[in-house]
């Protein structure tokens, strides 16, 4: 059944919905995908019409420049459920913006946001039965643009994939989460695609995190890569400092991905009266507050993991413990966000938006 | 058909052959492909048996890791046919041994040479044809792995797909090369993946590359990130400096690929008599070397690209040109590369390997 709506969007629907063989009490972050994509193709310099469609593989010619110049770019969003069954966007707008910058770093072409907004909207709403109700349920989404033109020769592809694919999730982390502060390996380079969500960010990270695993860490955070006395943010995460009453968090750059779950925490902190300082931390300070006990918490903040507390830091092989911390900026913080993104609390920001 | 051969490799035939349709005298490179290719998957921890079988797109998963994470590595190398027929393969232990560095920096499996090497070989035996005769004329090695299992979740995949497609190609610039030497744009950092042949380093080049092809520059050669003061190398190629009778090039580090090319032409030069000195060159040596006519050449060293001049460089708005050089290293080393790489020298290195 194909159905061309209004807005310019063909709908292809699956002959039935495989919801009922999910577990939604025991999801793997990332594993299961709902019944329905869009996709949308880029051929002689424009966008064609967007069509959704059932979830399923897809055919590449093995000279796709995806598979060999890494020309991949991608966004993480959730829809929340509210008590009266609406669905609803946390500021669709900024994952909007921010992949259109990617776009444009990675010499992609630019998404209006008729298809990436109006288009996320109608796919969604098409599998609002995925969306389930209570906090901490989500359907995860992934918008990503890959490079489908042929050729190995290392230059931009004519011809790209958009997609937007929905992945039921609970939390991204499970139990606690102790990091390493990286001292060699590296996220991002001056003038590199750090600030970038581009698929080669990750790939990257891998094995150093694998090494910080096999050590019995969760996540490294991520340091200038000139110096390593620079505290960045962590592989999926912003992250924030508290060091006595103020709240610490690097300034995003080049090297730094513009987080929305970050910037959101600042506004929410400021208006709760928190001290927010939006400046680089040093290693040295983040070690000398441990020591001296004024390192009251540390916590990363990012779409996936929404707020998450770290437990501990190594550096340089001694391990910092972090205190337990009654009322935590953390625990705040996440609750009046999570408030906001369920409909628990009026959103006297503006930055939900309806499906 | 399928022929399972001696050392374990099925392979089916294509039932006919597309090389008549081929323009040899007309390649754009990277761009055609011959009538096999070889693929072999990594599951549950192995390789499984490898396949050779007709040239043709394959199925993915929307959710396979290569989209979101970037989990993808490759190799270029060429087979060179002599006057008898013959086809060989230069130094491809080299190139399965920087694959491996490769895979283990992206947290991906290694891969034995029974595949990598013996694989390539039977296959490349297969499309003798594809190579054809006289100097200048190859066929493009792509060897590359990709993470092919699913999950929209920032992890190394379980699941892998190795392959090996052939493409024939003259060489790889056409026409003069222009350079700008970087001063805000980085190809890699400190602790990141620069000496790896990761897909993530080549889109990270291309924004950068393309206001650099606006302004009439063809190539970068890229800084260190941290104070854009010291020559690293082009976008595809090592990069050889002569300064008055001295033949400089960087070392390779964490930031610069370890190029198969470089340390064969330093080699030949040591072996020419000719002077190298392997160090940082930094950009302002560079710059008072054009001013006072020290600096006789520059050149690129690849596969794709061979032994590249390089007629003049930008650097902070100002253009040098370089001087013609009677007998100059770049087509000297050129010479005596390509002489043993098509069979009209004798191989006392011992690089050349048979089909
Ligand atoms: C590298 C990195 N930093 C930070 C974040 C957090 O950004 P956001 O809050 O927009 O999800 C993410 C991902 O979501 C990320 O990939
Ligand atoms: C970044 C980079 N540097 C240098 C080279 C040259 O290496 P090789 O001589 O092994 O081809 C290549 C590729 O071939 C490359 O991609």
């Amino acid at each position: 059944m194909s159905i061309n709506t209004a807005n310019e969007i063909d709908i292809v629907k699956a002959s039935s919905s495989k919801i009922d063989t999910v577990d939604f009490e025991n999801l793997v972050f990332g594993n299961i995908f709902s019944d329905h994509m869009l996709t949308c193709d880029f051929r002689n310099g424009a966008w064609e019409k967007p069509v959704i469609k059932p979830y399923e593989p897809f055919l590449l010619d093995p000279s796709a420049k995806v598979f060999h110049y890494g020309q991949a770019i991608f966004e993480g969003m959730k829809a929340y459920k509210h008590e009266d069954e609406s669905v609803w966007l946390f500021r669709p707008d900024q994952n909007w913006d921010r992949f259109n910058k990617s776009a444009e770093r990675l010499a992609m072409p630019e998404i209006p946001s008729s298809i990436f907004i109006d288009g996320m909207k109608q796919l969604i709403d098409l599998e609002r039965n995925w969306v389930k109700k209570g906090k901490g349920n989500t359907l995860y989404i992934r918008p990503f643009m890959i490079a489908i033109g042929s050729g190995v020769v290392a230059a931009p592809s004519t011809q790209y994939r958009f997609m937007i694919i929905l992945s039921p999730a609970k939390s991204y982390y499970q139990g606690e989460v102790k990091v390493i502060i990286a001292d060699h390996y590296s996220r991002a380079a001056n003038g590199g695609i750090g600030a970038a969500k581009a698929a080669g960010n990750y790939s990257a990270q891998f094995y150093p995190t694998k090494l910080a695993n096999e050590k019995g860490f969760q996540q490294i955070i991520w340091t200038d890569d000139a110096t390593h006395t620079k505290l960045e943010e962590a592989g999926t995460m912003n992250v924030f400092f508290r060091i006595n009453d103020t709240l610490y968090t690097a300034p995003t750059s080049e090297r730094i991905l513009d987080g929305v779950t970050r910037k959101s925490l600042i506004e929410i902190a400021k208006k709760q009266g928190i001290d927010v300082d939006v400046r680089s931390v040093l290693v040295s300070e983040l070690v000398d507050a441990a020591k001296n006990g004024s390192l009251k918490e540390v916590f990363g903040a990012g779409t996936a993991a929404v707020v998450n507390p770290i437990v501990g830091f190594s550096y340089d092989d001694t391990y910092y413990e972090l205190p337990k911390v009654e009322n935590s900026f953390a625990s705040q913080l996440k609750e009046k966000l999570t408030n906001l993104q369920y409909g628990l609390e009026t959103d006297d920001f503006g930055w939900m938006v309806k499906v």
